[in-house]
């Protein structure tokens, strides 16, 4: 069986010229402990919620997922195999969700699925604590990785498994492919990790020095760990501690090829034709390309068992919506992803309130109002933050924090906020494993300028199309003393070029409630949320109209006989606003567009971009940020910062870089020549 | 001694309203028994090159810092202190290298500090096994650091500090502020490592459960770290190991504060008239505000005892000179940074050499190729890359990889190339690092779109004006089968928003070698040289004029009576070739402008601009990449990618995409409306 997988993964990176064969080869027999006997997954139904969950965090190994789908039984056919790695094929270089029936999550970028994996398995224990009942435990499926050197010597791992040891995710099981070999070779020359003692540092039981070529050790491994997963593990003082496993399998890379196994030379390349018909002769493998021999089709086949399966737990799942049906019913809308009935209620009364109010906060403060509306009205909202909680104001009145008890496999005290610590991209990946499993709308915080630590998981959210939402706050030099290293001039526009991604830096309160109900609404993007630490003046609108403010961009001043138009983004509408006031003391009227979503705007059709910015009028941009980017709406000027900022009140800093009302007036002046 | 740093603390935060008090406070008595009596250093001479470096990686305790700097006798007054966190003093919010003497490093951001110390260490070591001789130690000092909580979560802690392990720089010593607090409270709900296990599975000494209010205790400890970093750790079987050391401190947060101590709160706030006066009850302080009794200056100064052991070393450092001339000037023009006599020399022959040899091939190869002059010239260069050698290409013929050997606190194999391990983060920090201590030009390699992980790094860097260079190749989706995890169609564009970032993305082997001449005459300021996976033609060009191309932009091809400009960079400048050819066969002439480096264009002059870019020609501009960098040169039109790639051999994504010279062609036409 493991032959199968080897073969079809090198023979597909041989058809396409490219890929990397050396970890199909060396964790097929891995997978075949795995897949075979103790993954509870329906191909025929690769989206049953109570799936066990499988993550390849070492996503450059993608043809052993292929292989693996493929031979299970899922809507994989031989012909896609062939097509690995081709245009619009379902067999991309390396696994996106949403592409590929069973693949759970985008991997590739290393140490990412790992993380993932900890938000899903933190998914399933949340769901588990808040939906079974005494007799129905229709939540109860493991989250299981791959993972190899590359996504343990990534610090993102550090940040992931140590949070995993807190909460005690013990249905959490990462297969360990220590074959001693990464890209540059052996790695006793860069990586010499004590790698139990380490995991036992996070509180993980560790199993170690299992041969990973013995599939019948690696299933005891996996027994082992199922039982630890579900029951915990006894102690000698008769307690039982909740812990996730790691099983350290010792591998050889590329397995199977005479030449090329346990070299770093089978990583990343085609093995070629020689070297082909060698590992053929070393497998005693017969078969051409692409045929695999029906007793072992037969043999890895799991549509059948995998049916009985999910129609066991759709009968279980029956009893449990006749014996509780509220909680079925929400379970089910949850998981689909559908917000409640009466959403729009809620929106109306978050937005009308907010009017009403017509707070000058900063926009931080006006998230963490939203969320004392959102909060308690979407039980599938999540929270949290990257120790900044009372900074980024991520919690909203009565929310708990999230803490595990020591004592079952479910047991957590139902907090829906999370202290994710000093762990910025480890929070945003474990946000999109939330986000992935389901039942989910996972939220967190962080300053603004460390959403550099994260990016590259925000960048595969955009990829994934997850709904996630990142609260940023302390967006501009308008953060004042904490200087250069904490404000942000480059960061909203580097977020705004990211495909995907849903950026909103709202000026006021109304602007704020309005990017949140975006963001939730944005069921297939995430979505960054820029805000001020400084209070901003509520803008007095003649009305308040959600749907102009929901296209990104809007008149928030529109005289008529306008000479131009001033275009502003959160903290700098008002001046923007201020500056329109000083010029219309001279007879000069321009118009102020705030425009939160560039993004946003950027989707709306040609007619509404035109009215709102008409060609005739000369066009100024305004933002406390980086000029380059507002040259796309074609200003005449732009007034930014286009260096790093300093150490200083915001006021001081306001003035030095001349974030003022008079300096954007005067800007206008110069624009139209006066 | 620990009290006056206490109160200057709190009174200069109180002054400013602004400020982290509670690690100051709780760190005063640790930094007692180091500053007073080990660390080597002279605030008379804080350059004095085999000073200790003294790292605060939990940079927000700064006010710490400034303290003990200003007590110590460094050039920073009472008024300074006083103007803690003004525009333009020398007290910024948080410490930058450059702004403030005796700041090492700029920190902040949490674990880069850490980071950049492994670094530092690691010159160190470098230049000890390179420079000193029997009887001549003339490079011999530690690298300490401060961290906290945060700076321990961190991932980027857990790249640095196994390569720590790895490289057995047993002179590092981390003093571990272990206040069991962070922002968001006790840090039991979201950190629970065994941080004595996780330091020991990286081959650390650890010396656990010290007292961190006990200054004799912590020397104690720091006397063991500085034997054992010195002599190496007499292990049970006759064997010594060198390894670095990390000083568990028992502390409590914000100590001397009587309501505050010991809570989150005391963190990151001013404490409030009424608690300060309470502290300068409980501490006995009778002082005013700013006011340090002059025994306790007395007790801090360190200026006398630094200058004679500066002199000291001056001396050892002349007979070193005496008995070893060459290597004595060598180093000293290392450690100031200056290129060898011959730089231009080498210049000359490596773009000669390129030119004559007009190869066809992917810019990383051309790098590789200009590395094959550049690595055997200057000895300061120190390459590297996170475990994609092969890849990126970054080892020169006959280099080395760097390889410590156990039994010297100074024996490394002599290599000058580091596998940095999937490691991105870590490396750019400990890059920035090497280059803060001086005597090295470090270069890393990693994928473009894996910068991500490394952004904040990158930042810092741009912020310290520091030389590193960062070789990235893989730029575009002319890495074809890979997929869009792997093509950054965003990152060219993000990394150009950093202020003080230098990018180039060449367009053949002429201009990568000039690109990274460049980068080495870069003295203030990162690099990024982005780079193609795929071979990139070379261009013919009548004369090789280096001083227009070190311009970052000029044209290629300049027909007369030119009736548009095509911009394009690196791949794109050969299909914009290809386009112009076209349309000449059509009689419609453009003239193609090649801007491997919009940084460096942006630098020049007004006239050279116009010239290059008439006014009164239209502009279409090409790039593999989103288009909203482009319109800053306001084109009429852009041709580029703003949605993330695909997984398909390059050719067919190029077709796919439009990146084509009839695509090219097209767009000019449509501009010239024909």
């Amino acid at each position: 069986m493991a032959n199968a997988v080897r073969v079809l993964a090198m023979d597909a990176i041989e058809k396409a010229k490219s890929g990397h064969p050396g970890m199909p080869m060396g964790m097929a027999d891995i997978a075949v402990a795995l897949w075979s006997a103790h993954l509870k997954h329906s191909p025929a139904d690769p989206t049953w919620f109570d799936r066990d969950r499988f993550v390849l965090s070492n996503g450059h190994g993608s043809m052993l997922l292929y292989a693996l789908l493929h031979l299970s039984g899922y809507d994989l056919s031989i012909d896609d195999i062939q097509n690995f790695r081709q245009l619009h094929s379902k067999t991309p270089g390396h696994p996106e969700v949403g592409v590929t029936p069973g693949v759970e999550t985008t991997t590739g970028p290393l140490g990412q699925g790992l993380a993932n994996a900890v938000g899903m398995a933190l998914a399933e224990k949340l769901l588990a604590g808040e939906f079974n009942r005494p007799g129905h435990t229709i939540v109860d499926h493991f989250t299981w990785v791959f993972a190899g050197d590359g996504c343990l010597m990534e610090g993102i791992s550090h940040e992931a498994c140590a949070l995993a040891g807190v909460h005690r995710l013990s249905k959490l099981v990462v297969l360990y492919d220590d074959n001693g070999i990464s890209i540059d070779g052996n790695v006793q020359g860069w990586y010499r990790d004590d790698v139990p003692a380490r995991f036992q540092s996070y509180g993980w039981n560790v199993i170690d020095a299992v041969d990973g070529h013995d599939a019948w050790a690696v299933g005891e491994a996996i027994a082992q760990a199922r039982d630890w997963g579900s029951n915990g593990r006894e102690l000698g003082d008769g307690e039982r501690r909740f812990a996730p496993t790691i099983i350290i399998c010792k591998t050889v890379i590329g397995k199977g090829s005479p030449n090329r196994a346990g070299t770093a030379k089978a990583h990343g390349e085609a093995l070629g034709a020689d070297e082909i018909a060698a590992t053929r002769r070393e497998l005693g493998w017969s078969e051409p390309p692409f045929v695999i021999p029906a007793d072992l089709y037969a043999a890895w086949d799991a549509t059948q068992v995998g049916a009985e399966r999910h129609a066991r737990w759709q009968d279980a799942f029956a009893a449990y919506a006749a014996a509780y049906p509220e909680e079925a019913a929400e379970l089910e809308r949850r998981m689909r992803g559908v917000l409640p009935a009466d959403w729009e209620d809620i929106m109306d009364n978050l937005v009308m309130d907010t009017v009403m109010e017509a707070q000058t906060v900063a926009t931080r403060k006006a998230s963490q109002l939203a969320l004392n509306y959102l909060g308690p009205a979407l039980p599938e909202l999540i929270g949290g933050s990257a120790d900044l909680t009372g900074s980024n104001l991520t919690v909203w009145k009565g929310v708990e924090n999230l803490r595990p008890s020591p004592d079952s496999a479910s047991d957590l005290n139902g907090g829906r906020h999370i202290n994710y610590g000093v762990r910025e991209f480890g929070m945003a990946a474990l946000m999109n494993g939330l986000a992935l499993h389901g039942g989910f709308i996972p939220y967190g915080g962080t300053f603004l300028v460390f959403s550099d630590y994260a990016r590259n998981a925000l960048r595969v959210a955009a990829l994934s199309k997850l709904r996630v939402i990142h609260v940023f706050t302390h967006d501009s030099i308008g953060l004042g003393e904490d200087g250069p290293t904490h404000q942000p001039v480059e960061t909203a526009a580097s977020l705004r070029l990211i495909p995907n991604m849903d950026v909103w830096r709202p000026a006021d309160s109304v602007e704020t409630a309005i990017a949140w109900q975006a963001a939730i609404e944005n069921e297939e993007k995430p979505t960054c949320l820029l805000l001020s630490r400084q209070n901003l003046p509520f803008i007095e609108r003649e009305v308040v109209d959600v749907d102009l403010i929901r296209r990104g961009a809007y008149a928030v001043h529109a005289p008529r006989g306008a000479k131009a138009v001033i275009i502003a983004t959160g903290s700098e509408v008002s001046l923007a606003l201020a500056a329109a006031a000083q010029l219309a003391e001279e007879k000069i009227r321009v118009r102020v567009v705030s425009m939160p979503s560039t993004t946003t705007f950027d989707q709306q059709d040609v007619a509404y971009k035109r009215r709102l910015l008409p060609d005739d009028l000369p066009r100024i941009a305004v933002e406390a940020g980086v000029t380059d980017f507002w040259w796309k709406y074609r200003p005449e000027a732009v007034v930014g910062i286009d260096r790093f900022g300093e150490s200083a009140p915001a006021s001081v800093l306001n003035q030095h870089f001349g974030m003022t009302a008079d300096n954007v007036a005067d800007t206008v002046r110069q624009v139209l020549g006066l």
